[in-house]
């Protein structure tokens, strides 16, 4: 069906039609001028927002739209969990060309609210209109905790471990892959074309991802570590910094290091890695390091706690720890494999920096 | 200065650095995964968020971005107040292409600046990017009011009356106004390409909107009603329901009688039109009436109060008094000048309608 059809109004009462309002905190979601929220006294409001825009954060040649719903609700969920707070609402706003069908926003709708009612997040409006040209996709999202729980960037001190949560590298490793086979796949349309071949004759393409499924899912569907905040919490563990990994870890290591005026020392005999995006970098010819270090979109969780905690954070599964906060005039340091240390670089995901 | 020269850390770090937080409710602004926020207690916390794409809601042919930043933020404060709220905080986010520079995000920022301390609103955040075309803007802005205070478009009832402020159709007016003379000035340019003229050698083009600046102003300036806002509440009335004008009259009084279940007859004698627009309709050819009821983007307030605070509301200096709620199968009516009823089409502005 066109969008036409239905209009904005139509289009945001048929896909917000259906959503139920579970917390106890909305009192209104969408359909007036605001979402009219209630927090339970003393809890602090975190509030968060990304927006995502075609083309350059993702390419609906491989992203199927229910992918990408989930997606841009997790990316903003982490962020909350970041926090060390608890999601409770989100807006969605989004803005669409006329290529777009409704049944291409039901999608984007079916994976956000799979994403959000895994979170136990309420989904309270939002914004649609159009595009003259790709996609364009803002998400808020507003959680809350208690002001004793909040978790900064600011507060790792000198001797705290370092801990990263899962594994890294795999999400930019699916990247990769997918970027390749797109690459194939639209040489042999050009190559069909340069024939006379009509295009709709091609036999489907169907790339081989065997073996490689778990770096699509990382890249196609990541996940936010709501249960490593649960653990946490239940452990009684308080971070001392935290952050989530969506630039890259060197990247974020630097965030927490600047902010928290300090250094760190991590090793890299110890960063987390899945045996596929080892793989996958030999193939790539690509460090494999290197990846984990700068690959981005893990949405793992980076955090700081005092070396006392070693042993009950390192209990925890799916925690590892890669190393510490040193003082800040020893700077941000990776001791490599053959014990050689060199100074890590913030290169992360940077769309805007000049290359 | 190129912004690939600051990156996407740099630039925003630049544009955020000097903004102050005045609110104590503000506990964190940028710089982290989250802003974070305490409220009063018992108060209830309001969000509102806006979508706006570069070609579909903004020309940047006549727009200057310093009205745009300013815009953009009033556009979201409208929404706050129009649910008897208080702004408090705003996230910001941009997605840029690289014809822009470092200065023209400064001169935006400087708007948002602008509308924001003179509303009383922390900028705590937001996300700046790239976009392979034009330029985005999402912005959420989040307000509170105790909850005995909060007005939603559903609480109107028989017999109230409705209320507008300021006046209507000029924004839309001043739109015209400029899409007449960018077609002027686009005709101009093509004609000196066909005589092989140097564009740059061409007299600067300067249109004369002398006796037209109320138009341009209420399209490239407009104000939110936080006067009516304190107005009210300094006169101790309590809006039933109430939103803002941003779809124009006919849409707007159709969410409120649908929502609260009622209709409505308004008096077109009774509708604010101010002398400009007046004027600009009939050298248009436009029914002037027409342009007040569906022109949008005035961001005045409409809302409805019982009959008995007549007096006192139509005293408030600003707000008229245009019609009154009815049952529900009375419809919704316009009495014309003439006394023949019409009934009212909530025809809006809506982009993503088939035309």
């Amino acid at each position: 069906m066109e969008i036409a059809e239905l209009g904005e109004f139509g289009l945001i009462h048929h896909l917000t039609e259906n959503i139920e309002l579970k917390n106890p905190e909305t009192k209104k979601g969408a359909g007036d001028d605001c979402a009219v929220l209630a927090f339970e006294p003393g809890k602090q409001v975190l509030i968060t927002t990304d927006l995502l825009m075609e083309g350059v954060h993702f390419d609906l040649q491989y992203v199927p739209l229910k992918h990408l719903g989930y997606k841009s609700a997790i990316v903003n969920l982490s962020d909350i969990y970041a926090m060390n707070g608890r999601p409770r609402q989100m807006t969605v706003s989004i803005a669409l060309s006329k290529r777009f069908t409704v049944e291409d926003m039901e999608d984007f709708y079916e994976g956000l609210r799979l994403a959000c009612e895994a979170h136990g997040c309420d989904i309270v409006g939002g914004d649609t209109s159009s595009s003259l040209t790709g996609l364009a996709i803002s998400i808020t999202c507003i959680g809350d905790a208690r002001p004793e729980d909040v978790v900064y960037r600011s507060g790792a001190k000198d001797t705290d471990i370092i801990c990263v949560t899962g594994d890294l590298g795999a999400a930019y490793m699916g990247l990769q892959l997918l970027e390749r086979e797109k690459s194939v796949y639209n040489q042999q349309l050009k190559e069909a074309r340069e024939r006379g071949e009509k295009l709709d004759a091609l036999p489907p393409f169907q790339p081989d991802f065997t073996g490689r499924e778990y770096l699509l899912e990382r890249q196609l569907k990541p996940e936010a570590r709501k249960d490593i905040i649960e653990a946490l919490a239940k452990e009684g563990i308080h971070p001392t910094a935290m952050m989530d990994i969506s630039d890259g870890l060197s990247s974020e290591l630097y965030h927490i290091c600047t902010q928290s005026k300090a250094g760190c020392r991590i090793y890299e005999e110890r960063l987390p890695l899945d045996y596929q995006t080892a793989v996958m970098a030999e193939e790539l010819n690509m460090n494999v390091t290197t990846c984990a270090l700068n690959g981005g979109e893990d949405y793992e969780l980076l955090f700081t706690v005092p070396l006392t905690d070693h042993d009950r954070v390192a209990a925890i599964p799916g925690v590892k720890v890669i190393g510490h906060i040193t003082k800040p005039e020893l700077g941000l340091q990776l001791v490599c494999r053959d014990g050689v240390e060199m100074e890590l670089k913030a290169q992360g995901w940077n769309p805007l920096k000049a290359k």
